[in-house]
């Protein structure tokens, strides 16, 4: 399925999410997109625009692009909008009558106070509107589009699916190459360009910025957490640890791996390592089991946090899970503790069709970070893993190589 | 200068802008920056960030950075945040702690109505801001920052200043180039292909997006505007015009160029062509002559744009020109006719250590698009073009190849 037929499918999705929801016309107001770009335009128009421009998605299904006078042609290859109009002046005239056509008794707009891929609207840009819309009725008619950005980004296509689907094989053939290739005595540094060069052959994009992505993560001097990978060596008796996501076709895969570098004379991973791995395998099977639809992201956080904590460990100070798609972090629905920063994301139901990342980790005194990231569908009935999961430790020889 | 310093050198800058327009606090407030970027963040920061996140420039040079906890190693090796706070659980309470402590009497948010470089901070992030202070007197010193945006992002130093130069030299090499392999019988499509091959193997970045960027416009029946390039054919008799920008060490450039497709016998363009090419060329130097220090960029507009209705042709319907810098269009001052969609940033005083792209087409019928676009920077006496600019019309030979 090529881009075109991708916008068509999502924006037939968005006409039926805003019969779902009662809402009369979901309105995406943007300028600038390539240095301001809004998450949900990608969804509906794939298409980047200069002036202020409006993609006016009606639930009786005519939908309206005001553009300038520039962008018409690449809006109107797409195939999803029924009236297209270019300006040269300024967006005000043609916005309000093209709102007095349609005459919504509900406006979505998109801001979120909680959900980043629905907040695409910046502050100054809703100035802006409510300076165009003055003096009209619709001003009062504009409410939050939160909901409907969760489903229509949430809700994956099978077209979006088979995407994830292809990223994450990528990323476990990576996985592989890297396992074939690492050593004692590389560097964080040495790894990640291994693991660049090949990505980069391949004509891939990163899920998330290039210098921290993979993570590398060798014994216990590397940092936790985001940083990029530095000088500290691959040792004997450490473990190794990527986090690492491709961006293919626009769809990303977010996956984390692990291996224990044998000793000599060692044939296997000391006891606190395996049982550290088990652990971390048995949260992400505890919270695998809790992920079904209509559960709350924090019930699933909370069953993989739960046993993480009834084996001894400290809990993970970040989320079990979040959303995956065009980018690692997708927006919306959250398996995370009710914590402040998960307000309002953390609470919502787990749908068919989700795509979620399960990742937690624990520290291995010595050793350094055993952390593991799957990434899953949502079922009608529960889990579909997208790729192999890991479900034992991993090796690199002493002598390897 | 590497990036590092770069951001040091911004900083000291934004410090010394809150003096000059005598701001105490100057917060860039954003959350999961690959999704949701704020244009001012790059400038003094540089690195991403994933939960809700504060940069807080002060006046007096404490500046304090509150990151999510596995943020915090990436901002350290800044080296310009002087208290750097990583939290597990919410913001709110780290942020009060940190205005407490400045108590300043105004807080510039990145927020604007008119400039799109100027207003990172998206609407529902704005409302969490809002619900972060509430109760404390900084919801009522919140002012926009529009003013620091566009000093600091339009005053390039000298670093910015070689950064942008280089990636002009490199554009021009590229359409010399062009020069060389493009003959009557191409399509606009293997036009733009040589020129992507050439900087995918440079590995160099597009200043937009890439399948827009080189727009290449042959003859009377390509699209004018922001279209991508298709299977139009160079035809002898025909223009060609190539619209391109590059991105390097993370600076861009944004140049037109014109060429004349010689016909069977011609040894020049005819007459209608010279002429157009002499009207454009002499509208780029009658706005060029009236960009100095101070003047509001509408006039600079109009010193162009009567240019060309004096000589006869049809005013064009957008700027005579945009600030250029980390991307094509980089915010604030534009050289624009006080339209409404300009409104705000059309009346802006032009300042030294701007760079401005100073660029506008006229049809010739039958023959095509005649377009150019030179990149300047603005100095205390008038201007410096940064690449040798297109003084005549160049030729592609009937037979070349």
């Amino acid at each position: 399925m090529d881009n075109q037929q991708l916008i068509q499918e999502k924006v037939a999705q968005a006409t039926a999410i805003l019969h779902e929801f009662d809402v009369d016309v979901w309105l995406t107001f943007v300028r600038e997109t390539t240095l301001s770009p809004d998450p949900t335009l990608e969804l509906i128009a794939g298409v980047d625009v200069t002036w202020q421009s409006a993609f006016v998605l009606s639930k009786d299904g005519r939908h309206t692009a005001i553009v300038g006078r520039y962008d018409t042609e690449n809006v109107a290859q797409l195939g999803v909008y029924t009236h297209i109009i270019g300006y040269d002046e300024g967006i005000a005239q043609p916005l309000r009558e093209t709102l007095n056509r349609l005459n919504p008794a509900t406006i979505a707009i998109n801001y979120s106070a909680n959900d980043v891929a629905a907040d695409g609207l910046s502050h100054g840009l809703y100035l802006a509107l409510l300076h165009h819309l003055a003096g009209t009725p619709f001003v009062d008619r504009l409410i939050s589009a939160e909901r409907l950005v969760a489903a229509l980004r949430g809700r994956k296509s099978q077209a979006e699916i088979e995407r994830v689907r292809q990223a994450v094989a990528t990323t476990l053939n990576l996985f592989d190459a890297v396992e074939a290739f690492a050593r004692p005595g590389m560097t964080q540094r040495q790894i990640a360009a291994f693991v660049h060069q090949r990505i980069d052959e391949m004509g891939l994009g990163y899920a998330w910025p290039r210098p921290f992505n993979p993570i590398v993560t060798c014994g216990p001097e590397s940092a936790v957490g985001h940083a990029a990978p530095g000088d500290v060596v691959l040792q004997k008796g450490h473990l190794l640890h990527l986090d690492l996501g491709v961006r293919q076709n626009d769809y990303c895969s977010d996956l984390q791996r692990m291996w224990y570098v044998l000793d000599e004379g060692e044939t296997a991973a000391p006891p606190e390592v395996q049982r550290a791995f088990a652990v971390v395998y048995g949260a992400v099977k505890a919270g695998e089991a809790a992920l079904k639809p209509g559960i709350p992201g924090w019930q699933v956080d909370e069953a993989a946090r739960d046993f993480i904590v009834d084996n001894g460990y400290p809990e993970y100070k970040h989320a079990f899970g979040h959303l995956l798609g065009r980018v690692a972090h997708d927006g919306a629905t959250v398996l995370a503790p009710r914590w402040e920063r998960y307000a309002g994301i953390c609470e919502l139901p787990v749908e068919v069709g989700n795509i979620f990342t399960l990742e937690l980790h624990v520290i291995v005194p010595h050793r350094g970070i055993m952390s593991l990231e799957e990434d899953v569908l949502v079922t009608n009935t529960g889990v579909e893993y997208l790729g192999r999961p890991q479900t034992t430790l991993r090796y690199i020889q002493p002598d390897s190589g």
